[in-house]
């Protein structure tokens, strides 16, 4: 029998690090902060990637590949964008032998290296919109690092856009925040705040940053995707204009947009147990896995056979997985199955045929179903559906019972510190009370929320006016 | 009317750079010898990742992502592979303001990560085969670089197997040679000599190298796929071993094998003309694409209307695109189509429309037809396989036309300076032959072929005696 995971209770940190290590989802890589995605992690990444490329493309944009190295001038370009990354840059300073004569930053973002091709690219209204996207990695040098959810390097995506107006690029951040919410929601399962960020927590170049932040099982604000409003920023860095149908030379308006692997970690954060993972059918690698089980010889054959039968109908429509090897027994491999989340597990023994069925388990909810194998299609297919909106509804639930509305500074001081969770209170808009707050609490502004009650109030810091409440918690 | 290209007979070189930049396949970085792919660059690489890919997992490999940076002490762990590449590393000194304790390697091929990670996984036989493969880039410095062909950083996957049996390792270097060969001769429309290298120019840390081997339209040749069996070299550095089915521990066995974006400077190369590039079906992003024509602002709604039909039709099956951009003209339109390489075009007026018809026109051969709204479907069909089929006859034709069996030195230096091309002769298997062929000649061996005839002979350069007939080229 496989060791036991830490519970989540006892220790939320290192039962997180064991899933992701037990699943193979991961594994820490030679150099200090980097990872290895293995197999089945990346499994899950490639669905994350065809499902997000498919609506990138719906939406008119196309992917580029960009280069790594970055000259590092074209860094110092955008103030508050060099000011936000130096203290991150992984540096190259030789090459081929040689010292270099200007030492090359590895990408942590691709603004600087994107803009200064745009500036080849556009230059009529003709070439506007300009929508591209880039599945890359890129490197940031972190002190504290943690699989999935903070590497040196990561897996990314990247969208920058080039737009003739304000207004088209404003659109174009709210739509990109859009599908990523969409996205959270209805492919993995997890519920998200749509926002603004304050300034202090915005992207370093930009002039308003959107994200979705998701709540992690330790009740704590996970940021799981962002939309930049850049608006003339690294256009005038780079000089990009366009001559507009007047026949005026403008400069262009921009955006930019990612999620990165780290969707993986939030996976994990939101929907794991004590089991392990549990995965959101829609993007599990393995969707239905099938162990057969028998214990005498004479068995055998039956029920392999009727397990490869069942394997290939449900392949089909499905990703399926037949785990008849014989070195392990059934237990252990439905504790395997488990710990690495597939959403429906089959068993299948000469008893379940001598009645023409099979037993479905839910990882979720790990409810047993014996059901007649000449309706297993529909059933494993209402059951997935059934693991998708229940991973949801349950994550959801716990982030409505761990949000709190607070309006007395000394009581939210004492509950986050108690509790965790999301407050949802007033603020009067100044840096000075953010920052306080950060101070006291760690608790930082996750969100300024587009939904939800909008009434007036007095920031709780300060007692200044404030227009509607916003979002303090700790976070990931 | 937009500048003709430079004639491939004027300067194949250039016009090679015209037509990458042109065609907006690529274009330069601000980092020297670094490359964007641009949209439709990237584009046919996703065609060329997606077949590959099926490829690959249908023979049992899964993806995964390793890290970017290497220990410089990694790299020295296998004498021949540090040897090999230290000319071309990019070193990280710097990362996070400090310097760094161990300077940090930017992979330029990744066993020796990948054999580090392997031995934290592999225990048992019953972890064996391990069949893992990753698209990632990579990063070489690079003296002369050219656009896809040779660049400091470029996109590629590289497969890493591991073994329990010498005889499987080169089983599976095998098949990998052979997907890589079915790929360039069915998908590419590119045939290729399969062989093996020399000691003189495998891979730096390889038992055996076998490659695919392109003619371009300069004749010269273009490795196009490598399939290496690493023996146990990466194994013994990095003490990897496993337990046998008697209890006994033994060295792991090896192969590692990749392609690149080279490819698609193999597609430019092998089949483009003086009007640009001309794609394969099966790579085109874009496989047919439409010009409504007309004149008269009252054709305008008919003819576009029709084009909009047939667009929507033909979308079903194939990559269409309507070109109904009011600023260019038809014949402005059809020049750029033929430059970018699109296998099919079709024209349709309101004469077309007259008589229920339309024009389609093949890139390759530029054989226009009239054909009837009716049978469209079907003949577009027909028009791309005979495109596909086309494309690859010429390339055969053309390198069997440039390939030729010589047995005189004097007569192969001659001819070789002269014509260029393939040329198949005998050599003993020394070392120094190969090397004065390479001075005398810049031409080296490309491959010993699997294929072909097996007649033995002797060296043209010391005559003695040679098993069989080799290959040597000029090559990129």
């Amino acid at each position: 029998m496989a060791e036991k995971l830490t519970p989540r209770a006892t220790d939320y940190s290192r039962w997180y690090t064991e899933v992701v290590l037990r699943a193979e989802l991961a594994d820490y890589a030679p150099v200090k902060g980097c990872m290895v995605l293995r197999p089945y992690g990346y499994g899950i990444w490639e669905k994350i990637q065809r499902t997000l490329d498919r609506e990138f493309k719906a939406t008119g944009h196309q992917n580029a590949a960009f280069p790594l190295f970055i000259p590092m001038s074209f860094m110092q370009k955008e103030a508050e964008h060099v000011e936000g990354f130096s203290p991150q840059l992984a540096i190259v300073t030789h090459g081929g032998g040689k010292k270099l004569e200007e030492p090359l930053v590895v990408r942590p973002t691709s603004e600087t290296v994107v803009w200064s091709m745009y500036k080849k690219w556009i230059d009529s209204h003709r070439d506007l919109p300009l929508l591209i996207n880039q599945w890359a990695n890129v490197v940031r040098w972190e002190m504290r690092t943690r699989l999935f959810l903070r590497t040196t390097e990561f897996l990314w995506q990247e969208g920058h856009t080039a737009h003739a107006t304000a207004k088209e690029a404003e659109e174009e951040t709210l739509q990109m925040l859009g599908i990523y919410a969409r996205f959270a929601e209805e492919t993995m399962a997890l519920p998200v705040l749509r926002g603004l960020k304050s300034d202090a927590e915005k992207f370093a170049g930009a002039e308003q940053t959107y994200s979705i932040e998701a709540m992690t099982g330790d009740k704590k604000a996970l940021q799981a995707g962002t939309s930049h409003y850049l608006g003339q920023n690294f256009s005038k860095a780079f000089d990009v204009t366009f001559q507009n149908e007047k026949g005026e030379r403008q400069l262009v308006y921009a955006t930019s947009w990612g999620v990165s692997w780290r969707l993986i970690g939030g996976l994990v954060m939101a929907h794991g147990d004590d089991q392990g993972l549990a995965l959101p059918p829609k993007l599990a690698p393995i969707e239905v896995v099938i162990v057969p089980i028998y214990r005498k010889e004479n068995e055998k054959a039956r029920v392999l056979e009727a397990a490869a039968r069942l394997r290939d109908d449900l392949s089909k429509h499905h990703d399926v997985h037949m785990d008849d090897r014989e070195a392990y027994t059934p237990g252990w491999k439905f504790h395997q199955w488990e710990l690495k989340g597939v959403p429906v597990r089959i068993e299948i023994g000469p008893r379940d045929l001598d009645q023409d069925q099979a037993v479905l388990v839910r990882r979720d909810t790990r409810e047993k179903t014996p059901t007649g194998l000449a309706d297993i299609q529909d059933a494993v297919r209402k059951t997935l559906d059934a693991v998708q909106a229940g991973l949801y509804k349950k994550a959801l639930e716990f982030r409505e019972a761990n949000s709190h509305r607070v309006d007395v500074y000394d009581e939210f001081r004492e509950q986050i510190e108690k509790e965790g969770g999301f407050y949802w209170a007033h603020w009067c808009g100044k840096a000075e009370c953010e920052a306080r707050i950060k101070q006291d609490t760690k608790g930082t502004l996750r969100s300024i929320p587009m939904d939800g009650e909008k009434e007036p109030g007095k920031c709780m810091v300060c007692g200044e006016p404030s227009a509607r409440r916003v979002v303090f918690s700790r976070s990931y």
